[in-house]
Parts: C-alpha cells; sequence; structure tokens
C-alpha cells in the first residue's frame, strides 16, 4: 500500500508525494489529535480503493505513533461518507475482487477499535452505507443536526451486510433491521437516540463540541485511554465471568502505572495531579 | 403436523380441509405478502398446539415459497396474542409434555428468523406471555398506539423464560428484568423508547403504515433481502472478526447477483433499476 | 472473611460483634427483604475491603436463605456509593494486591448475578466507578433524580475497566465508552434513558418506589422468581437456539411446580392463586 501514489496524507512526514492530484486522504495534526479528512467531496467521500487504503494506512501509522492521542475522521464538501465507490466496484464484477474489498474495508474498520487511540467521527451531511459504517465503527461519534444516516445498499439491491456487523452492534435489532430493510434515513436526532451517534448539535457548534470532548479525553494519562479501550471491546466478546477476568487483569496493570499511583495520590492530597 | 385437522388455511393451496369449524390460522395472499392472522379471538388467540403447529406449519411453507416476499402476522379480534393456552397446559401436568410444547413453540420462534422473507409483526390490543415473545422475535414489529405489552406468566407463578431469550434480545436488561419479574404492562410508547417495537402508530393507521414498510422493502431485490436477513442474525452470534468475514462473504456474493449488478449501474447511470 | 471484626451486620444472627465501631454494612431485613446499607458515609461509602468483605458475605449468607426474598442496596449519608477505597489502595502499591482486589470485588458483582433473589439498587447522590458499576450489576435499580452517575476512574488515571463490564452490557456502546474515556458525570434522566437505571424518582419517593416495586415481586413464587433470574444471565451468553433449550428446560420445570400448577388453575377458574 505504501507506494500507491493516491495514499497522499497532508501531514505524515515523509509521505507527502509531488503531485498536481489532491490528496484522498487529508491529515491535519493539531494538540496530540489526527484529523483525517476524507476528500474525494465531489464523490461525496466515497471510499474507493484508494481512499480505503490511503484511511487504513494513515490508521495503521498513528496506531504506532504514541505522540497521537486521539483521532478524528471528518468529509470535506457536503458529506460525511457515501460508501463505496460504486462506479469503480461496477468496473471489476468478479467475485474474488469483492471478496478482496470486503475484506479489507472490514479490516480498516476491525483496525478503528483495535488501535490505542480513541476515534471519534465528525458527522455531517450524510452519511451512507459504508459510511454509516464508519460511523458505527469508530468509538464515539458527534454529528450536525441536520445530518443524515441510512444503509442504504438495499436500494440498489445489495443489503448492507458488512455495515451491518457494526450497525447491530450500536443499536437496537428492530431499528437496524429497519434500516438495513428499507435502506430509509434517520436523522441525527434519531441517530442519538437509537445509539449510533453520542450527540447532534449545530453544525456551527460541531468542531468546539468535539474540540470540547478532545480536551477531556486528553487531559487523561494515555496509558489508561488505551489500555481501557483494548479492554473495552475484547471483553464484550467474553461471558461475563471471563470479561472480569480480564478487566480485572486489565485493571490491576493499569494502576502500577505511575500515572495512576500519581493520579490516586493526588486525589487523596486533593491537588491536581502533576502528569 | 401435516395431519392435524386444526391445521386450516384459507389460502395455502391444498390444504383446506373440508370442516365447519374457522381456521385457526388464516392467510391471506395479497401482493407477494402472507398476512396471518391468528383466528381464535375468543382466546385472545393464545397459542393452542393446533394454532401453534397451524403458524409453524404455514411459515414452514412460506419459507420454501420464494413468491411470498414478506409475512404479517396480526390478529382478529379483541388483541394479537395472549401467549400459550393455559387451559390446554393445565390439563396434561407432565414434565415431557411441557418440554415438548416449550421446544416447539421455540422452534417456530427461531423459524420466524431463519425464514428468507422479512416478518412483520402487527399488534393491537395486548401481546402478552409467549405473545409478546412472539412480536419480540419477528423482524419488526408495527404496532396500535393503544396496544399493551407484558411477559405477564410470573403473576401465575411461571417465570417468561422462552420469551425472556427473544426480549433480552430486543430491550435493555433492566427493561427486560423488570417486564419479567413484575409481569407489568408497558405502553405501546414504551416499546418503541425500549426497542421491543418499530413503531407506534393511531389504530386507524395500522395497516397503512403496515402497507407502506411492505412497499419500501417489496421494492428491493429478493436476493438481497433474504441473504440480508440470514446474515444478519447469524452474524449477531459471532465475535466482531467472524462476524465480518461471514458478512464480507455474503455481501460479495450478493455484489454477483445480476439485481445488484443492475442496481449500482442504474444508480451510475442516474436511471431507475430494470428489475 | 467471616473473621473480619468490620464484617458487622445488624440483623443477621450470630455475626453482631460486641465492637464500639459501627457497622461498615447493615442490614434490616423486613416483610421477608434483606435492605442493605453501605455505612461509611463520611467516605461516600468507597467499597474498603472490610465493606467489601462484608457485602460479598452477606450476599452469600442471603443467597442461601430462601425467607429473604429479594434484596436492596442503599447507601448512607450523602451518596450511594463512590467506589473503591482510594486511599486504602494506594497504600499497597503491589500487581498482587490489585489483581486481588479486583478479583474479590468481581466475584462479588458476579454473585449478584448468580443470587437466586433480585437485587434493587438505591442510588441517591453520586454512584461512582465502581459505585456506579454496583448499580450495572444490579437486577434492578431506582434512583434519586438528583443523583448522578459516572465512571471517573479515568480522571485519575485508572480506567475503569471492571466497571465497563457491567456499564457495557447495560448502556450502547458510544454511550458506555464516552462515560468511561471522559470520566463525565451523566443525570439520573440520562441513566433512564441509557438503560443504567429503571426509574428516577423525586428522593422523597425513592423508597415508597421501590416498596411498590418489592410488593409486586413478592406477590409472585418465590420458585418461578428464582429460576427466572438464574435463566436469564445464563441465556444471555448463549447463541439463540441454546438460549431456546435451556429456557424450555428451565421453562418446563417451572411448570411443573405446586405454585405454577395452582396459578394456571387459579386463572382459569378466575380467581385468585391460594399460594
Amino acid at each position: 500500500m505504501a507506494a500507491d501514489p493516491h495514499m497522499l496524507s497532508s501531514d505524515a512526514a515523509g509521505r507527502a508525494a509531488a503531485s498536481a492530484e489532491p490528496a484522498l486522504l487529508e491529515r491535519e495534526d493539531r494538540g496530540g489529535v489526527a484529523w483525517l479528512w476524507l476528500n474525494r467531496p465531489r464523490a461525496y467521500n466515497a471510499l474507493s480503493e484508494g481512499l480505503l487504503g490511503a484511511l487504513h494506512a494513515e490508521l495503521d501509522a498513528i496506531s504506532r505513533t504514541p505522540a497521537v492521542r486521539a483521532v478524528v475522521i471528518g468529509g470535506r464538501g457536503p458529506a460525511f461518507c457515501a460508501g463505496h465507490d460504486l462506479r469503480e466496484m461496477r468496473a471489476e464484477p468478479s467475485l474474488a475482487y469483492y471478496q478482496d474489498l470486503f475484506a479489507r474495508c472490514s479490516r480498516m474498520m476491525v483496525l478503528l477499535q483495535r488501535m490505542p487511540q480513541p476515534v471519534i467521527a465528525r458527522v455531517h451531511g450524510i452519511a451512507t452505507a459504508a459510511g454509516c459504517q464508519l460511523v458505527a465503527a469508530c468509538d464515539l461519534a458527534i454529528t450536525a443536526d441536520d445530518a443524515r444516516f441510512a444503509v442504504s445498499g438495499i436500494n440498489l439491491g445489495l443489503f448492507c451486510s458488512t455495515p451491518s456487523v457494526a450497525l447491530s452492534r450500536n443499536l437496537s435489532r428492530k431499528a437496524a433491521m429497519r434500516m438495513l430493510l428499507t435502506g430509509d434515513f434517520i436523522s441525527a436526532a434519531e441517530a442519538v437516540e437509537q445509539g449510533l451517534v453520542n450527540e447532534a448539535v449545530p453544525p456551527e457548534q460541531l468542531d468546539a463540541t468535539i474540540e470540547a470532548l478532545l480536551a477531556r479525553i486528553l487531559a487523561k494519562p494515555v496509558e489508561a485511554v488505551s489500555a481501557g479501550k483494548g479492554l473495552f471491546y475484547r471483553q464484550l466478546e467474553l461471558g461475563v465471568e471471563g470479561a472480569y477476568q480480564l478487566a480485572g487483569q486489565t485493571m490491576a496493570c493499569n494502576m502500577m502505572e505511575q500515572s495512576a499511583l500519581e493520579g490516586v495520590q493526588a486525589f487523596i492530597e486533593k491537588r491536581p495531579p502533576k502528569w
């Protein structure tokens, strides 16, 4: 993937290429946060192979960069993300190609959970099909209150099977099934109610809301955040006793970190921790 | 079961019997949809062995009839369904009988998920015990806004154990536990809020709302709907990586269908698909 | 644990010790209900080793006492429970100690589900960290409408890993993750909306609301309640077919109980059951 000429990134050192084409994925790093911008505005940020590859590569690089403390994924132009690039998909009608494409997309979605940094979806416009999946697969999501969400593949005869994996782990079954079978949009308010996103705010407050959320998260020690995020998803796949065993181990190790020992000590002494 | 004289069906070809008794289960087929009507109005449509058998047989027959695209389950008379037939149950107090009865009922509930067609519960009046389970086990549910829901077996000393399987996969734990331990009714509005049904509408709009929902679903290619429904429930029982593997395979096969290739092509050409 | 001098209990026969110190855990039994009161008011009922041990021992004793039909857990003083005792934890910074501490706490939380009696959390003031976990781990929860909830360990550098096990089985993923990553409080109203508690009422109605809920539960036969509660949590960890098999067995056995046979008979005869 490193050789993909589309895998441009505005900030990732050493990977900016001397190309006239705009980057499919833009990255802005500030204050320990990597803001990733899907940048195919005319295509509603459809996840072409190039964009999917760039996103996976960037997330993978970030996952090995402790200096990056959190990630925000947003979209340039009128939409967050409209799912797969249908023109590209239609051009290569072979089972092997589709298997590979969905497998790559799934690996990126799983990476969102596996990587140590919290990932926040910044949603505006529309989030459809794999774009809606992307929202569901992020740890947190803040949306503009005029955004809309759908798993609309069924309208073209393509049930959103891979999006259903993430969707059904966020919404109740009947709400997810209705979206999947009808392809209908839900509003931002419904998305909040049903658990797909954390909060809907007026578009002009979107970035400030995310910045405030980031500030809350960045104030915590990185060890606790990354170990905790990893534990959260792993324990969800275990029975309650196995989950507690894993969680107890994780928490005991966390408590032995200097940051936790200092944090608890500071709490006892009623002073701010020295981190 | 085929020999059961109660297993009458108004439409299923070749199975209408020359009987004076009204059918326990009525079936009306129109526009590719099988409307199944529980028809023991004086018994609040309690699921007697006869009705349970008829419902299972009808669903089984439908599951092998591709011309039927969707199923609606409703009830004749004042109630949707009041659960098992207690008079019948009480008449045969043996462990083996009860084991067999609940196993048969569970098989019918599982069949609702296994069958390729979407199944919509059309709820009015009350849905209690196994009747409430029936709502929970359907893919989608639309209710009259004056309907009420309970898992009320506990009021007779019989905890709704089998209903709890479906209920706890629709509602949050504490909401489900409260219903199971108290036997108390919840309103249609609460049922919507808690995820048990999709929507509550005034009784006079119940059928129109369901017809509109059906129209949305019937407009999609059958291959996508049936493969997608099956995938949805199977992936729910897997860890996230196994779920994505299965979903990716399902979606790749779906994409190779002529209907999906045409649907995507039509989308690209900005025209309606020719299905 | 039986030798722990702090493990005082006001009612548990034979275990009251001749000590001037107030009991860490008070117990009041009335009408078949054990009201357990966390009693370290100045420490916001932090779960010290002593209190944790007392709570586990008391729950364990109750679990083997069929005369106790239900349990309520509340807190003395301004708060329900503020989680672990940080002073105590900080005093013994060793991995083995923390592993043991979290394992003991987890066993208590699992016991809440394993014990045959329903357990209701009676929340007021604040429920934080393991205190919030305690709410999540109870079968039911009623809260004062001015109470607040948080998993706030992350503020000290300690991700609430063990609390996340219970929290993530009550709330949607994104809601749980937000609480865990930010440490922020949610209101009682939000706790109801998100599934953490059943109901929020004005503080002065808290006990009356719980009494009314208890009355509903105590009116049911004990066999049905205890078998049903056990089944509920076990089936949640199974696939749908295994869940139905277990539930069908449980329900068949339940139906063979004299109380259920009489309950159903009474229903048929339109009279109250003679239990």
